[in-house]
């Protein structure tokens, strides 16, 4: 299996992205890895390292992608940028599997819905990223930010790809499936939430638990919770932003005085456990579901470990044939026409 | 000044709400507070208590609001309620300044929205709810579900309500507030983000410090967060949910090893004080901003301390004149009419 890697747009690319190709390697006998970049750039920093060259491939691209420039821009523009490289050739070459890019998300989910396309019957993909719950389980959130806007329609379209995805690549048998909303009521929120709520209900594809509120999002209680974009966007980044700021205020707490000291020394072990619990790096990246490949956004702030985890993600995707069980499911309903 | 307790509607009422509101009597030597519930349940358990009679009136409504009524039920069938009766003293008598409610949110805000009606200029209340910052401050989001729908307008007139609210009742001097959104570009977000943006620029009662992603609220960089009431409400929800559920996991697994358990023990000090940092009790409740009088509602699950918060904010609230403020201040911008 041939996976693209876009080496260049994370804080820690390229460094990350190519250790964390390299380290994909050793756990998929079959896979090959694409890196695109600068291919001098690129050269030098695999001459330092030991790896099987027959499986890694050099794609040159020299152009950079700024913070600030639009999607639209990007795709016109930036044509030999390492995303953009990656995305015409996950397009042109049927050879080749998936991408998984660290780079900006907006170019990313515009590249790949006007240069890729969308599975048939998709209305709009969508991003599904995965949080760690208190009992050791993980959820998906569906969308996380690719749809600010949306339809009931939409919405169930999220739950099936979602469950789909928890099932097959995740392995969550019968993903309980939850509408984030205001209350647990039916008939709570808009009435986007309110069609949705009656289209879920008979949605045979999906185990539908009702309403959850936010609060109940890291219990255990959930495998996938669908939203908008832009409220799921909100979602992921409180439990992120929260999390973090907690730790931080631990930290700072501890290191105040001498006698919290030598109890959190007691606890060192504990609070690594913590740490890494609650290190988002060791749950993958956000795939986007329902694009006609598959492709897999990391966290800008990828170290090695979470690009290899991402990488792992993309592979399992392709050899899961989920994309054929996504088409095959939404065949069943209403088929959205342009 | 006389102020409502509506005493039976929250999970400890109506204990905690009868001891909160005799503590905000000692606070505040000018105060007389009026008790809605049923009358007999309420001169039982003041007889055991000590207070000054002078200042406390009991107001009889015997009938009890169910969990999954509707809000407009409520106001059609429950005028018996100690909610309902509340609600139509308030807007029948000039002499009573206030009500504090830890009930059912949806019948407050109906209720208070049909029968006490908005401030002149406002288009919709909105509730505002604070949160502890990691550097010891607080954070005012506005709005936190009063409005699950919104216009660009609404946004803005949020921005002022809740800044003034910051600055006179809350005590923070030029309080800046940023546009909840997926990013921190202007641009970001659907049309109606994007017109708020615009509009935000130009309003000189509020400091608009531009955009913000839900992970940067609680560090104490903005005092005020503008937002659609479900995105505010899966965002106060989710703060909230995950402190919750990391010291649940925190103190399960301190519990797993014995030398955790002594190390606890030497932070045992540290720890009470992180609880009651991210005790939501102690940052009182949800203020209902412009209906022509005040109304706060507590967290449904409010003990003593959080409704006495609570009867302190109303009472700060109508000392301070901030009704008469927010009119003077919408007056300026486009008026709505209906």
């Amino acid at each position: 299996m041939r996976i693209l890697i876009d080496c260049f747009g994370g804080d820690h690319s390229p460094d990350a992205n190519i250790d964390g190709a390299l380290e994909a390697l050793n756990r998929f006998p079959d896979l090959t890895v694409m890196l695109t970049g600068d291919e001098a750039v690129l050269r030098e920093k695999l001459a330092g390292r030991a790896y099987d060259t027959d499986r890694v491939e050099i794609i040159h691209a020299p152009q950079v992608i700024g913070c600030d420039e639009k999607p639209t821009d990007v795709i016109r523009l930036k044509r030999d940028s390492s995303m953009m490289k990656a995305i015409m050739l996950l397009r042109d070459r049927d050879d080749i599997a998936a991408l998984v890019s660290t780079g900006s998300t907006g170019a990313l989910v515009t590249g790949a819905l006007v240069r890729i396309g969308r599975l048939r019957g998709v209305i709009r993909p969508a991003f599904c990223p995965l949080l760690p719950t208190m009992n050791g389980g993980i959820v998906g959130i569906c969308d996380s930010g690719a749809n600010v806007e949306v339809t009931s329609a939409m919405l169930r379209q999220f739950a099936v790809m979602a469950s789909l995805y928890m099932e097959n690549v995740c392995g969550v048998a019968s993903p309980r499936t939850a509408l984030l909303n205001v209350g647990k009521e039916p008939g709570k929120g808009d009435t986007i939430r309110q069609e949705a709520y009656s289209l879920l209900q008979e949605t045979e594809e999906v185990h539908f638990s009702g309403n959850m509120e936010s609060r109940e999002l890291l219990t255990g209680d959930y495998d996938v919770v669908v939203c908008d974009g832009f409220s799921g966007n909100v979602l992921v980044k409180s439990v992120e932003g929260t999390a973090v700021e907690l730790l931080k205020k631990l930290k700072k707490d501890i290191f105040s005085r001498t006698l919290y000291k030598v109890g959190a020394l007691l606890m060192k072990r504990m609070f690594e456990e913590e740490k890494r619990f609650m290190n988002y790096q060791n749950y993958g990246g956000s795939v986007l579901l329902g694009t006609s490949k598959v492709v897999v956004k990391g966290h800008g702030s990828s170290k090695a470990v979470a690009v290899t985890k991402c990488i792992e993600q993309a592979y399992r995707m392709e050899a899961s044939g989920l994309n054929r069980r996504i088409e095959a499911a939404l065949a069943k309903y209403e088929h959205y026409e342009e």
